[in-house]
C-alpha cells in the first residue's frame, strides 16, 4: 500500500537530502503536515529561490546570489593581500567562527581527484592564478584538509604559486588543543614534532 | 560571519525538519547546491503542493489530497465491516506492509492527552461514533500503541463503542517473533502469559 500521490512524491523527494532514508523522510513529511505547514511552505520557497539564484562569487568562488560574496565585497577584506585557500564554503565558515583571520578566501569547491574527473580547471585554479598574477597578493595560506587529496592539492597549488612572487604557507598540523597525547595518532604526533616552534 | 541571505534562509528553513540541526542543515544545503539542484527544485514543488493540498480522508482521517484515501475509496475495503483504530498514518503503513489486514482504518492522529489539550474531539471520535452508529461495523480492532496514553485511548474508545452493538478487540501484547525471552521486559512477559492461547 502507498500513501496518496502527493504525499508519496513528498516522501520520495525528501530522500534527496543527505542522510535521509525512507523512514526519516516519512517522519519529516508527517511532522510538517501535522505540526507546521507554514514552515514547510517557507522551506519550499527558500529551496526554490536558492536553487535558482545562488551562484558563485566571481572572486572567491563561494556560494552567493550576488556577483561578490560579503567578504569579497567588503572594502576592508576584499582587497586584502592574504588569500586563504580552502576546499569548501563550510571551511570558510569554520575559519570565520574563530574570527582570527582577516584576509580573503579562495574556495576550490573540491580537491584534485583525477579519477573523478576533478582537475585544476574544475577547482578554478586559472582564476586563482589571475589573482596571484595581479601582484596584489603577498601571502597564500593553503588550508586544504590534511587528507591525501588535500595535501596533493596543496602541493599542486604551491607549485603553481611559486612562479609568482608570493609567500606560500600551509596551516600547521599537530595535536589539537584539549587533546591528549596518548590518544593522538602517530602521524599527527610526528607532524607536531616536525612543526615544533621555538619558545 | 554568515553566508549570503538566500543561503542563510535555506539553512534556517531546513531546520524545521525533525532531527536536522545547524550542521546537518548546512550539509544539506551545500549538497543540494553542489550536486543536485534539480532534486532541490523538485523537493520545493513537492513540498509546496503537499503543504497546500493534502488534507484528511473524510472517512478515516488519514492524509490524502482527495475526499477519500485509496483504502476508503476502494470498493472492496471501503465498505468492510472491520475497522482498525490506529494513532498515526505511519501505523497504517506498518500494518499494510504485513498485508494480512483487509478491513479499513480509522486514524486518530494522536492519542488522548488532556495536558496537551488533546481530547475526544481532536481525535475525531464523533466521526468514529457515526461510523459505529451506522450499523455497518461488526468489529472494532484497537491498535493504538502499547503505551500509557495508547492504552488509555483504547479504553476510552472501547467504552464508547460498547454503546453500539460492535465486537471490540485489542491487538495482542507479547513476545515479538524472533525475540528471546531472556531479553524481553517483565511487563511484556506477564502480558504474554495472560494472553496465552490454547493450542
Amino acid at each position: 500500500m502507498k500513501f496518496s500521490p502527493l504525499l508519496d512524491e513528498l516522501i520520495q523527494s525528501l530522500r534527496c537530502l543527505p542522510g535521509v532514508g525512507p523512514k526519516s523522510a516519512q517522519r519529516m513529511a508527517f511532522q510538517l503536515l501535522e505540526r507546521d505547514r507554514k514552515a514547510g511552505l517557507k522551506l519550499a520557497s527558500a529551496l526554490s529561490s536558492a536553487m535558482s539564484d545562488v551562484g558563485h562569487c566571481q572572486s572567491c568562488r563561494t556560494y552567493t546570489e550576488e556577483t561578490l560574496c560579503p567578504i569579497c565585497a567588503s572594502h576592508k577584506r576584499g582587497t586584502s593581500s592574504t588569500i586563504c585557500v580552502v576546499e569548501t564554503p563550510a571551511d570558510v565558515l569554520a575559519i570565520e567562527a574563530g574570527g582570527h583571520f582577516t584576509g580573503r578566501y579562495f574556495v576550490l569547491l573540491g580537491h584534485l581527484s583525477p579519477l573523478d574527473g576533478v582537475g585544476p580547471e574544475e577547482l578554478g585554479l586559472a582564476l586563482l592564478e589571475r589573482h596571484l598574477a595581479s601582484g596584489d597578493v603577498a601571502e597564500l595560506i593553503l588550508a586544504t584538509n590534511p587528507t591525501v587529496e588535500g595535501e596533493a592539492t596543496a602541493h599542486f597549488i604551491a607549485d603553481m604559486a611559486r612562479r609568482h612572487k608570493v609567500m606560500i604557507s600551509r596551516i600547521a598540523h599537530g595535536v589539537p588543543v584539549g587533546g591528549e597525547l596518548e590518544y593522538v595518532d602517530s602521524t599527527t604526533l610526528a607532524l607536531s614534532f616536525n612543526g615544533r616552534l621555538p619558545l
